[in-house]
């Protein structure tokens, strides 16, 4: 009998702007050491300190465009003159090493990346409530009201994709939403849909 | 907005005999409050010490009858002129206070389970491996050598039920097992199908 799971998962966790996110994936990576993240690409200059394959790849306008036209990236997006996108090379990396893979996403995204990678699982990153959400962003300090209301009318937007997403995890408590991400990674492992080499020979 | 799951699930634990079932779910039962286990219902007479509604609800030969006309059990099976099985109302009654209910089954059990309760969480408790699986079984010195070899094949035949379920758990190592019940417990309440109120009204 051998039941094995060979490869690892794409784990795209993505919600409203605002929501906590990135404060859960890195407590995530940072508290598991069997979960890997995917590095993005970008076209933007590295700023002091950052590294090649650490905090981004840095590539070229040219390079940038020429990964598009082969159907290299998961997904990709314009923001202020820069390109922005996943590579799909390295996602498949670190689940061949069988390790999963943290993708750190918008709901725009994760909807292209869904598009490219049905297989992955999808978790949407949910606010307590609209009030919990609106006072997370205008405590940052940093916008106006006219963006705090644009942001919201988006949020909106975002909220209705949510049944396109295989798990919601409500960001209530920090540790509480960790401990559901990572009983999700744990359980698709488990998964039978996921096992590619399940061989019932235990005859 | 509102993000609810009002019930708890009905979690079937299976697999084949001598796997281990009932170690891990009464370690996981010992660990986590939140978790309660489905009675089930038969016709043999209480042992000493035995209490109505704990180890068994102890029911009249006419009254267990009564039970599977009234289509009111999950699974039903006659072992050696006595009545065993799994009453729905109970089962229920758990996952209406928002709690999982653990049912451990066979795997013949858990497949008639499914039947009328699909919406079950089914985990297939898998061996390491065969070697490991028979000397659990011949450790307990309780069985002749002939019925091991009967044992055996009825295992071969649980194993091929094996892609009727939504997770196999390996026990290998029992701690990592439970684990991964748990997770699967818990991914499962995050689960979008089983989100029976959700409401994207963050507008």
């Amino acid at each position: 009998m051998s039941i094995n799971n060979n490869k690892g998962n794409l784990i795209v966790i993505s919600g409203p702007s605002g929501v906590g996110k990135g404060t859960l994936c890195r407590a995530l990576l940072k508290k598991y050491s069997d979960i890997d993240y995917s590095v993005s690409a970008t076209t933007r200059k590295p700023r002091p300190g950052e590294v090649h394959g650490k905090e981004y790849w840095f590539y070229s306008k040219e390079d940038f465009e020429k990964l598009i036209a082969d159907n290299q990236l998961l997904e990709w997006a314009k923001v202020y003159n820069n390109y922005y996108g996943t590579p799909i090379d390295y996602v498949q990396e670190v689940i061949d090493k069988r390790k999963d893979c943290i993708l750190e996403i918008d709901v725009q995204g994760a909807m292209k990346v869904k598009s490219k990678w049905s297989e992955g699982v999808f978790i949407f990153i949910a606010p307590p409530s609209k009030e919990e959400l609106i006072r997370r962003i205008t405590f940052r300090g940093t916008e106006s009201d006219q963006e705090i209301k644009k942001r919201m009318s988006q949020t909106d937007e975002e909220m209705r994709c949510i049944s396109n997403y295989d798990y919601v995890v409500v960001n209530d408590d920090i540790d509480k939403a960790v401990e559901s991400i990572r009983a999700i990674i744990v359980a698709e492992r488990c998964n039978i849909t996921r096992l590619d080499s399940l061989k019932a020979d235990i005859g």
